[in-house]
């Protein structure tokens, strides 16, 4: 959590517009990949030098730009001043702790959230902030370049023209990429429903030492995600409700659509965070409840033995004149009045439903 | 509350609007029922094949056609295409986990919602989703088919022909739907107000080692509860301020109850809830006054028994010089001066209250 | 609680408009009274059959029809029909679990809300429905029927024509209905008030068993007053503000008073939630210190005898060569380091603050 | 807090208007004091007889009538009638239990809160309750009468002509008094956070038994402040906004400045209310940490004494053949042994961090 | 935190626009630095009379007036009157417990908000109130005068004319000033999210007896922190509204930047108090948990040696015909049957998972 703060230090103190790469560099080298096309034509292209982008600004076909890798900055610079990235948006891809937001900059709008992977080793959730430049005939996207692609399908269907998207324009696109990034959503939040479970299952029946630790690890990433998902909330309404002629009003009920699903994240979300807060609940009432089971063993035990223990203390005296000591059926009259109080004891534990 | 979010995996990459069946399926074959009427004529018929149904499209009367079953999707694909059904709301339909939500498409209007209904054997609330699309004069609805309808009493009224139903179009009639919907909440409200009723007197009375467990699956069912009934609160009240010539100013007047009875039930899950909280509390605090009683009862025992005991230890020393082991009165005094004891702390814990 | 969702069964699956009688038969016979006048004419009637009301609709007079029981439902068919009252409003005249609302039917404003009588013998708050139709010179009410009447001063000053009451219109009366049933819900809290001051005194002086039974009640009592009294607020605010010929303005001026009333009512209300919820926290904290105290004195005395008992223990032992055994003074020396040892546990604890 | 409903009962039942007097009597006789004043002239009397102000009324001067005192209901009414005090707001100056609100009868304005003093013996917040009528040239002020005011230093810049207040309107005067009273707010602030402060440093230091009440105290304390500020806030608010010639826009921007002041209060109110629940939790935890405490004194105790006191009656059996009981080094042997069991307990205990 | 109530008091009671120092005197003499620049030119001057200021006001180009120290009330005075600040803003100049809030005087605008630095060496937060006055073509601003400042960046970029600065008005320069206040509560919040973080671990591993009061004094400083920005945010939000001519539109979209990073701070402030409240439950579960652990080991001790206590204590009896004791296997016989239920204890517990 410390995280989203530490790297914003690098900038204190710069002015505005200064582009300082902020974040950890997630892969080794940048990768530029092209998509140019329409409904007929198609081209994909390994792009090495920057400017072989150029030409395709002015074209009327969709061009969608990809770039994996913040870290070389010329390279966000060239690219932001051929195609005018306003110098604030250019700072805000490379600050990769930006929260969730949108910023209509007329010649283009400035998209930018995070898309969220489930790392199954460690059991954590790990983000990667996605920014998307969105122009009248072109989208470039930046990603922080962590392997393992969830555009990748709608790669497949941009080169295999399939559905709508080849019919469609750069917004549609953008929306298709929002699309993709809320619907995993729902995977990390299957994977965190599912470890709900098992903490629910182990809770009710054998406690581990590390389920309170897991439970409040689980309670974090609830609070890590909200922060995630809430702005991005408004992120797409206000999409949806933008008066820019760069996103069609056949694209906003598609927007619309996504809205819904970040509204049914955000509900789970609350359910989950509920559910949480219930399982600390009873994780505390549990070990209440199992310190009062163990401290009935003990004062079961305990005023079992006292009396009994006392008795025979008594007869353990050397006083001279003990006259019990000398009759025959002193022992065992002893023994069985100590009997009797151990059982009249249990007798009343039985009552008040101790044992 | 997992499986809301697990079938949402198995469209996941898939573009919008690609038809997918996501949920259990819940019947063995999709039945189609289609009601033709207006106030003097009445048709009711089991549909076998789509194409049957084409004809109605056009007529002046009120068309209703009820799917039950969800899983074959041709037979939405063909109604789809004929009754002018948008992809995504086709798409919404298959997906049974949508949340609910009104839209409107202009020539209908597509409105999704949940139908509750309480499994009286393993006392669970099972969700079936409702979707409906209300078209200029004709209604076609779509369940997942669980047994048991709680639409036959409206049937009965088309076919008997009272009240107002068959005087009024296809708007009246998805009002009586939704309020059949919504007047059942109240029915499940009633079946959780009985179980929250009979936790409290447990409580009050013998707490079993269930009682915990009970209580925190009525709260995960009022979060769930309450993550149905929250959205249709909204989706009334668009429809009812709905500006769309499908819906009548003088259906409207009905929705606003629909409306206040929505927010009856908001209400009363809300009790609920705070009702749940305080058995939690009063349960916690119960726990904690058990432990009390406990530890009282070992103390009392071992504060009474153990100065006797030291002293009966003092007299089984073996010192060759004790005067009193050759007193003639040493052992009864002894005995008299243990019972005092004892009684001089009895008396001190009457005074505390303990006793 | 239930009740308020019981009842609401017996309706579920009619048709809307269907006049069923939902709630308890509270009174034997239905009563109705009519109250006629103007500045200077007053009629007052008991009316046996509803045909005499008829000639009042269109007289200039302002004409108080008050309905006393609501079982008979043809009688409220009869008067309904002829003056005009919705269908759904004679419905939820008759569903005794209404939420106060007011509804405007252009003729007439539909007026809902609850009378609240506090038993002084079971201690509980009984609710009594409370539905008014204000017309443009008739006022119409209908009342559950139980014994003992909030609105009898309103009555002997129509009858001695006092105050404004008799130049004022149907809008000014059904105002100070309003007024009276809002003003009395300061009786209703005052009881709890009293309630909560004589609990809270048992929390600090002496606890009893059933203490936190009564704070549970009190607190299902706070969420009860608050479901009736919160929409309350809205009906008020809705009537102040309403755009209709019905309400004049100068009557306005006395519903914003009443508006300012149940605020008070609200913010009160929430007060008492507080210090309720600060009374079980003090019970809880209250138990958590006792258990301290009770473990204390168990300490205190275990860790005084345990060492003596033990050193007893030594001098019990049979051994054949244990030297001090043959001391002339090891019997006191002993009982002297016992006591010392005594002593200095005493002097630790008290320096721990434990006595 | 109960007195707050207490006196309101008076008058339930009563018509609205009739002037009722509902509080305590706080003060002996009525005190009315004028002040009339513009840049250049200045008067000040003390009125007897309630006419001596009639002839203020059409003076172009300002005039301030401060009323002390509510008891005499003929002066309010005679005052009332003559300079045109709204019935409602005549029966609202008279009920001390008013909740602060502002009220715009278009000749003046009716403005009421609460004003309150810090009772240094008691230790408790008396409140009083301030009426203000601010017509075009004239201010009447109500005050119940407490001594003590905080009024006085308004009064020394009247009659010194000091500052602004000579040259401006009754409106400004208005502001003032309303500015005075908020301006106290903070004394009464200061006066609780010193007792927060000292509640905390016993919370470390040493807990006495009264603690928990005085937390409990505290937060009803805040409970009632809060109720009487909160609503402060929009009057002043709506005074600041009112569309009325009463109110100079010069002495909105005053305005705007007292808003800002008790939004500063009501935060200063909801920090408090955050630091008292968080004592709160430490007082609990800190009772449950003593526990423990005393738990492990007891624990450390009990096991290093019972396993010796255990041997020791071994060797306090009476059984023939005993071997160990004859072995010349036998009893050291076993005191060894003992005391090797003792420090390995101890041993254990350290290593725990229990000791 | 009573600080902010305290100083207040002094002021209580005067009437408004009178100018009283509030706060601390925190620095020895007043410093005022002007700044002059446009473009091209650049003037650095150290201000020993306030008069040398008078002639920039004029100049077209920027002038910039920083005022370091507040108590020589006779600076602000000349500088308020020549440079026409509102009698309000000046006293709240004056008065460091001020409100963050943003105030429009039409000829220049009023902003103040809290500049905060971290004390290294006593952990603290130390708040200094920064005011700044916008006109058309100058700036002033007011700081308390504590050593060490975050606006050096700024001079620095202004003298090497870096950047956009030189070239932009007042009101880009202002912002500058809020973009350096705002980054630099980034640089709190990881002092504080390091704190978090330690304290986590400590809690896992080792808890001291201070963790309970760090996590008091954390949760407090979130109270404050969360007091100072949240208005602040408001400011951001208005100045970014406002309708001046003062605030260019070019420097708005700035202003949402700002904007941006208030409610990244927000949220972060929000999840920082979520993962306290977090922590304050584990402690309080820790300690609950660790009270079992104790209370375990103590009844297995009790449990396993109170029988074996209670048989040697039998044959330690003084009985003349106890047949047992001379057995010749009697002693082996009760030592193995004693070891026997030694044992048979410890697989009990053993099975029910204590041990």
């Amino acid at each position: 959590m410390e995280k989203l703060i530490k790297h914003k230090l690098k900038k204190a103190g710069l002015p505005p517009g200064t582009l300082v790469h902020i974040g950890e560099k997630k892969c080794k080298e940048v990768q530029i990949t092209l998509f140019d096309y329409d409904e007929i034509n198609f081209e994909e292209k390994e792009i090495k030098n920057v400017d072989e982008c150029y030409p395709f600004k002015n074209k009327p076909t969709v061009t969608w730009i990809n770039v994996e890798g913040l870290h070389q900055i010329d390279i966000l610079e060239k690219l932001g001043n051929f195609f005018g990235i306003h110098p604030l948006a250019q700072e805000d891809i490379l600050n990769t702790e930006q929260r969730p937001k949108s910023e209509d900059f007329i010649d283009n709008i400035y998209i930018v959230f995070k898309m969220l992977s489930y790392d199954n080793s460690s059991h954590e959730i790990i983000p990667e902030q996605v920014s998307l430049i969105l122009g009248s005939n072109f989208l470039i996207s930046f990603q922080e370049g962590i392997e393992g692609d969830i555009f990748d399908s709608i790669r497949d269907r941009i080169r295999g023209n399939k559905g709508r998207i080849r019919k469609s324009g750069a917004d549609y696109l953008a929306y298709r990429l929002l699309d993709a990034v809320v619907d995993n959503y729902f995977v990390i939040l299957e994977k965190l429903g599912n470890k709900i479970e098992l903490l629910e299952e182990e809770l009710i029946n054998e406690v581990k030492s590390t389920t309170l630790k897991e439970i409040h690890n689980l309670k974090k990433e609830m609070i890590f995600l909200r922060k995630s998902v809430w702005p991005l909330r408004e992120v797409v309404n206000n999409l949806q409700k933008e008066d820019s002629p760069l996103i069609k009003d056949s694209t906003k009920i598609f927007l619309r659509d996504v809205y819904d699903h970040t509204i049914q994240v955000m509900d789970t979300i609350e359910s989950y965070r509920d559910m949480i807060a219930g399982m600390l609940e009873i994780y505390l009432t549990n070990i209440t409840n199992r310190t009062n089971t163990v401290m009935k063993v003990l004062t079961i035990f305990a005023t079992i033995f006292m009396p009994p223990t006392f008795i025979v203390g008594i007869y353990g005296m050397n006083f001279k004149y003990m006259p019990e000591l000398d009759w025959k059926w002193g022992y065992p009259i002893i023994m069985l009045l100590m009997l009797l109080i151990a059982f009249s004891m249990l007798w009343y534990f039985k009552k008040k439903k101790w044992i």
